[in-house]
Parts: structure tokens; sequence; C-alpha cells
């Protein structure tokens, strides 16, 4: 089924199938951090991110954000529509952390009046950096409509995920997400929402749940990615 | 006339005046660079900077920019309303320069297909960081009623500054401006408009006029200055 490499990132591979409409994309348990100067394996991770992705992507369709998502095919791998991904990540920030807090100064865990939504440059060689809207466009990355459109998903995505993971005992901290684009143009969420790509504070302890704990040598790794399959699925890993 | 000082910044000291309306701005000789890393006196510059803003203000207010200005008072003062300044810096780009270049990995002198505005948190402690409108908001340095009206203000400003350079043969790359809450609320251009706040390159040659050739030791930083007097407002300086 899987025909040429057409893309390796640090977490997942894409290939390329039969069908050009569709990819398949394959979960690696290789974790980068700080741009790829830290670069571990977490043992069980792609199994974990795929699951937890094949799950949440279907509750989205259904909230009405469309998504890349088919069909998960194996422990490893899920089928997914071949999109074009927009080179701009989209990050929502419900609480202030990681680099956010940082930059400005704020203590982990300040809640945020209103959700922050920022953009950034999809490029490892710069290290990923925080443009805005009119940078998307002046260089031509995305459109204004486009960018309307992006913001519109990420809401909507973040409006379903809070209360999902709330009543799983978890506080959604922040989260980014990237969009594609079909080859008949509709804007489509794509890549991955999971431990790599969220900030998963339990919400009794505020225990990290979530890959800052492999970022920050926190420990743990494998069973914060494993109790967190087990909160969003029901499900266990298996042995 | 001056009563106390109510702040002093790295190139001006403000006073307060025995109207509670208005204050004193006083231009400084001072040049610091590099979130104050650098620091140098530029010969003339507070005359110079104070001579450029207060020409180019009234104008400015002439084509609808309500500003803070309103009278120069001697070479290095000029007699402003008292307002209360909205700590978000706004930059306006229409060729790619400086951190902005740098950061997207551009070479400098690159035309943007569109002006680019960009918000900083007016902090010297945190060096300034680059935000966006959510995070003002979020964080409550401004509103976003407050935002939509700065951004069309700091684009009418740019739509009257980029003819009025290139007609003194005059590229204006970017620029930064501040914005002040008067005790009614209106929203006023603050600060000063100069080669400190701008980037401004000759037309023809490509020669910088401005507060680069300070923070990149390109030497004739005087001469720069006192050229950008001269073209703006047709006078010399005084020996």
């Amino acid at each position: 089924m899987k025909l040429e490499q057409r893309y390796e990132g640090k977490a997942k591979k894409v290939y390329a199938t039969e069908n050009p409409l569709e990819y398949v994309v394959e979960y690696k348990d290789d974790a980068t951090a700080f741009n790829g100067v830290k670069r571990a394996q977490i043992q069980g991770k792609g199994e974990i991110n795929n699951a937890i992705t094949a799950h949440l992507f279907p509750l989205l369709e259904r909230a009405g954000v469309p998504t890349h998502f088919l069909e998960k095919l194996s422990d490893r791998e899920q089928r997914v529509r071949a999109v074009t991904i927009i080179p701009v990540e989209v990050i929502v920030r419900n609480v202030a952390a990681g680099s956010f807090a940082k930059r400005l100064g704020l203590e982990e865990g300040t809640p945020l009046a209103r959700p922050v939504v920022e953009y950034c440059y999809k490029s490892d060689a710069l290290g990923d950096p925080l443009i805005n809207s009119d940078t998307a466009v002046a260089l031509g990355w995305a459109s204004e409509a486009d960018l309307k459109r992006i913001r519109e998903l990420a809401l909507k995505v973040r409006d379903f995920l809070v209360p999902y993971f709330e009543q799983r005992g978890i506080r959604l901290v922040d989260f980014k997400l990237e969009f594609g684009r079909t080859p008949d143009g509709t804007i489509v969420l794509a890549d991955e929402i999971s431990p790599d790509t969220c900030r998963f504070w339990d919400a009794e302890t505020n225990e990290k749940l979530d890959k800052d704990r492999f970022r920050r040598d926190l420990g743990g790794v494998e069973d914060a990615y494993a109790e967190m399959l087990r909160r969003v699925t029901g499900e266990g890993v298996r042995d």
C-alpha cells in the first residue's frame, strides 16, 4: 500500500499511495525538542500518538472541523487525505506556559483572559519563528481568507477539546495545529493532536502529562503518554 | 514651565507642567541599541529628532492622524498632550530589514507584498518581545477596539509618510510608533518619528540614514541624522 516516502518529519513519515488523493502517515517513537537539539526515543510514543490522533480527529470532524484523517491502518499507521501543508503552525493558548510565559515574563500557569492564537512560520532552519497574519500574507504563505478560516477552525478545535479534556481530568494548557489544503482547495486540519503537540496538565495535581516531561527531564515520560492514551480513549497500552 | 520629571526613557525625558493635561518632552543625545546593551551619545541627535518630529506630527494631524504634539518649545523641547502610553509598540514594515529579516531568513531589502504591522510589548526588562493582538487583549494591554484603531492609524501614518519620504529621495523601510490615550480616552500618536525610530534608505544608493549606522558601527552617524533633517525640513543644522 505504501509507495515512496514523500516527507520525513521529526515524529512522522508520510508515504504516497496508489491513490494520488491519499497518503499513509507512519508515527515514529523519535522525540526531539528545542528544534532538534535534544533527541531521543520515547518507547511506545508512535503507537500512542497514532491512537490518540485517530480517536480525536473523527470527533473533531463530527464537531464541524474538516480533517485529513481517513482511517487508522495499524498501530503506527493511518490513512489520510493527501494535503499540502500550509507552512504556518497555529498555537492556541489557554494558559501561559513554555516559550510564551518566558517571552512575556509570566509565571507558567497564568490563565489567559481569552484564548491566544499565535502563528509560527514552519521552518526547522529558522526555529519556527513567531509571525503574524500580515507576515504570512506578505510572504505568500497563506491568504487573508485562509488565515481567517484557519483561526476559525483552530478556535473550533479549542472549543471542542477544552471540555473534552476537562471531563477526563485534564487541563488543556495549549496546543499546536497544522492545516493542509486538499487538491480542491479546502483547508483541513492535518498533522496530529497528542502529548507531542499539546500541553496536558492533570486538573487536580497540575502534573504534566506531555512532552514537557521529555523537554525538561522530568522523568516518567512513557508513563505520561500512556496515561494520556488511557484518559483519551479509556484504553490501556499493550504490554 | 517644567515641573517634576514623570518618565525617563532611553532617548527622552517627560516632565509634568502646571497644566495637568500637558507634558514637556525633552530630547536627549543618548543613543542605545540592542535593548540598552550598546550606549553612546550622538552629537545633535536630540535637537534633530525634536525638529523632525515637530515637523512631521502637524503634517500627520492634517492627514487625519491625531497626535500628542502641541508645539515645539526649544531646540530640545516640545509641549505635548499628557497621555498614558499604551504598552504596545507598533512596527510597520514595507521592506524586510533588521530583526524581521533575520528572524525569517530574508535578505535585507526584500520588498514586502503588503505592509506588515507588528506589535511588541513595550518592556525593557523583556527586550520588547513580539506579540500579537490576541496577546495584547488577553493580558489587558489594549482592547480589541483599541488595536483596530491603532492599526488603522498606523497604516494612515504609513500612507502619508511613504510618498512624503519618496519625494525627498528616501525609501521608508520600516518604522516604530507608540500610541497614547488622553484622559478622555482618545487614542493619539505619541513618541517620535525620527532616524531613531525609522529605517531611512537613500532611494538611489540604499545608503542607510538612520540609527542602523550606530547599531552596526557604520560611521557617519551624525552626518546621517543631519542629512535626514535637511531632507525632511529643508533646513540645515546649526554649527
